[in-house]
């Protein structure tokens, strides 16, 4: 590991978190609220950044694992120092819930420990907001530009998983591949922005429903979050644009280069469209007794299927009291998730293909061993290698979550709840069932489980392995690095 | 496929099946009750099995598809035939009930759809739990004989799990391999009737808790199970001898030969130990207050870790009403299962020693890209093939469990019913929670849902591809075989 790079990487990313926290410390000047919750943090990460890249190191090459080690450093970082402005301006006491609140934010989770939002400070509503608008911007960095290019064994999956040409084709270096991935995330927000103010949203809440649905994080600044306005409107538009949030953003680009047929062919984004409407149609027929007719069951459960699959976590109404059949769906939904190279979470539509494609192709082998066949996906051969590594990341992802529900466990929580809190922290949903449910939160869980929560939200937002790598002793122990690699 | 051979096997398992009807039929003799509901069905199978075994197919050669095709048929023709004694004799009226108890009995789950056993006729009890017994003795010749010797892709992984030698080189001929673990199966059932007989157990009750143990089924002639006799020597002897059916049966032939070397090494064997007395303890700590003492705690906690691990059944006590810890824990158990090659069902301890040890090993490639390193379990290494496999069957499982647990919810049950159901079923466990806990049952399932739980019951027995072959439509075509393979 090149430590001095890490710590170099570390100290930029606090600089610009210092500079991020301008925006809450506008908010609380303009609303007229206490300053120091923000200016004592932006003083403290100015000065520890300062400090950690006062000499930019001489060997400036690492490793993928270095890089991947990095993400999850800067997430945990950035929750720990984001964490503050909440614990200074007393909106949320205690450390460790702010740093719950904190990781749900920036990994774009949505789970909140708090009872109610509507009593937290304007800046402290915003500042929780933004995390999630940052993270989705993270995410999207993270999944496009740095994982296609290490070439460690399991991350060919990611690689695979990009439809079209990877990452490292579609511009050649990381930062330009930001600034284009930037561009299009930060156009479609403001054309959210003003499709709310249109329909008569106050500015205050559409900065902060925009935040929440480009990030698919889910924090609203109403306590019954997108239901409290009960307008049609608002819950077509949030839905249709957490879908869209929810899309691989190489389709966008595509869509820009005027290279429609590549947008037309993706066999994931084909599949998270018949997933949508598959279970839209399902769930509004299983409901619509409940709510007077099918119109109004659709409704409910196209808005509660856009928020579920793309992991955001809105809601306009309490489908803890739904039916076990979609409350089923949705439950499977969270593992779904949306798209690969999206601000969602979960497993990713597209390794979902794989998976049923990969295993009923091995499962055809046993009938026709000699038959010479390969999988395809998004047009090209899946090789042994990529097959490998989406095998492997069901594997581990499992053992994860059966390790995670175990220890949360403990807290004695109803079995809905805990199995529905792993499901929901771990896929970066937001909202469970029952205790945890749409109307619900985590205030109850212990500061332990909490933590084990944080760790589990994180872990899915950087695809698992970057969270495990950091228990790797090996991977603090000092090596020569050669120049030149990146 | 070879249809005549295929054919011709089922033809004389109908026969086998008659032969065993003998047994509740000199039960129903002795105890003064109904023959015809016993010879009925011995006529039926007879006359059938006669037909299709009156001419023995030429080409008596087939490829391994062919293998795994005819152990899902058996297994389910023998259940249909083997379901009509309890609708004949009015145990149970509907046929879907008797199915679905039937194919609980020969997969040796131990769910059942009866709200009492006791008012059953003795000839039916002893029909119910000796297809436990048989299913046991069909699940050792299937997993240690036939599954090895298939060369399909998938199959790999379960030569790979044989601890020591592979089924093939253990002794050289099926049927030879057939008649060992046969008499193992029947001296160690013996031995457990003589402990029970010894320990003042009514001869009856001694036969249905042995045949429900050794086959590691779980159906019991008392209402409240195994609790009903409130006597700790018994829960101490058929709590160990449900550990010892949950042991790969090579180790007993490893015993018998003296190479105890080999049996001291076993990895799987060690794993299944250990997670047997780190599940004990925990569970009997988090549970000692409920009974009033550490004690009567390790009591309930080792009886119902030794039946949920080795997916047996039996209960000592109503685990639905433990804290959630102990739910999580037994809950996981059942997706562990008992180790591979022996009469318990799960994913088997031997995978998921090996699920984790390959993911760790991925993992690690990814920090050291270059070094050379290979997974070794049972001492030898792990090929590509086999950790593909194993890859294979968690994502196969884990989509067939998801599919299912979505059909099931149409039937309306909580979710915690439904998911334990499902994993109930799939791992051939028998109990699960809240309406199917250890003291409820599945009698309120729709006929539908009894259908798929069957299905589940069969996959989950057969190791997942058996069942899903079956639907695979090129695998009735015909085609030419080769003479000579087998």
């Amino acid at each position: 590991m090149n430590n001095r790079m890490i710590a170099y990487v570390i100290g930029r990313s606090l600089l610009a978190e210092a500079l991020l926290l301008l925006v809450p410390l506008l908010a609380a000047a303009l609303y007229g609220e206490a300053l120091s919750p923000y200016l004592i943090p932006m003083a403290l990460l100015l000065a520890l950044g300062a400090l950690m890249t006062v000499r930019k190191p001489k060997n400036t090459s690492f490793y993928a694992r270095d890089g991947l080690a990095i993400a999850a450093l800067v997430w945990i970082f950035m929750s720990a120092f984001g964490a503050l402005p909440f614990v200074l301006s007393g909106d949320i006491p205690h450390y460790i819930d702010a740093f719950f609140e904190t990781v749900s934010g920036f990994t774009t989770t949505g789970a909140t420990i708090l009872t109610a939002v509507e009593p937290l400070t304007r800046a402290g509503l915003l500042w929780r907001s933004f995390t999630h608008w940052v993270g989705g911007m993270g995410v999207l960095v993270f999944v496009m530009a740095l994982l296609p290019m290490s070439d460690g064994h399991g991350m060919h999956m990611l690689r695979a998983e990009m439809p079209g040409p990877t990452a490292s084709k579609l511009v050649s270096r990381m930062s330009d591949t930001a600034k284009i991935l930037y561009v299009i995330y930060f156009v479609m927000t403001v054309i959210l922005i003003v499709l709310l103010l249109l329909g008569g949203m106050p500015l205050f809440d559409t900065l902060i429903h925009a935040f929440g649905t480009a990030g698919t994080g889910g924090f609203s600044c109403r306590n019954i979050s997108v239901g409290a306005y009960d307008n049609l409107y608002f819950e077509i538009v949030i839905g249709v644009f957490m879908l869209l949030f929810g899309i691989n953003f190489n389709l966008y680009y595509f869509l820009l280069i005027r290279r429609f047929r590549d947008v037309f062919r993706s066999e994931e984004m084909w599949a998270y469209v018949g997933i949508v409407t598959a279970s839209t149609l399902a769930i509004a027929v299983n409901i619509s007794q409940m709510y007077g007719g099918f119109a109004t069951g659709l409704r409910h459960a196209f808005f509660q299927v856009s928020t579920i699959i793309t992991t955001t976590g809105y809601a306009s109404t309490d489908f803890n009291t739904w039916p076990a059949f979609s409350k089923t769906i949705l439950v499977l939904l969270m593992f779904i998730g949306g798209c690969a190279g999206s601000t969602a979470g979960g497993m990713k539509v597209a390794r979902v293909v794989m998976w049923t494609k990969s295993s009923y192709h091995d499962m055809r082998k046993m009938i026709h061993p000699n038959a010479v066949t390969t999988v395809r996906f998004e047009g090209k051969p899946l090789g042994e290698k990529n097959v490998h590594g989406v095998y492997l990341y069901m594997t581990v992802y499992m053992l994860v979550f059966a390790v995670s529900c175990l220890l949360l466990s403990l807290d004695g929580m109803d079995l809905v709840t805990t199995f529905t809190s792993v499901t929901t922290c771990f896929n970066n949903v937001g909202p469970g069932l029952e205790v945890v449910g749409p109307m619900g939160n985590f205030s109850s869980y212990s500061a332990w489980a909490k933590a084990l929560l944080s760790f589990d939200m994180l872990a899915g937002r950087l695809e698992l392995f970057p969270m495990l790598l950091l228990f790797a002793p090996s991977i603090w122990k000092k090596r020569k690095v050669s120049a030149g690699r990146v």
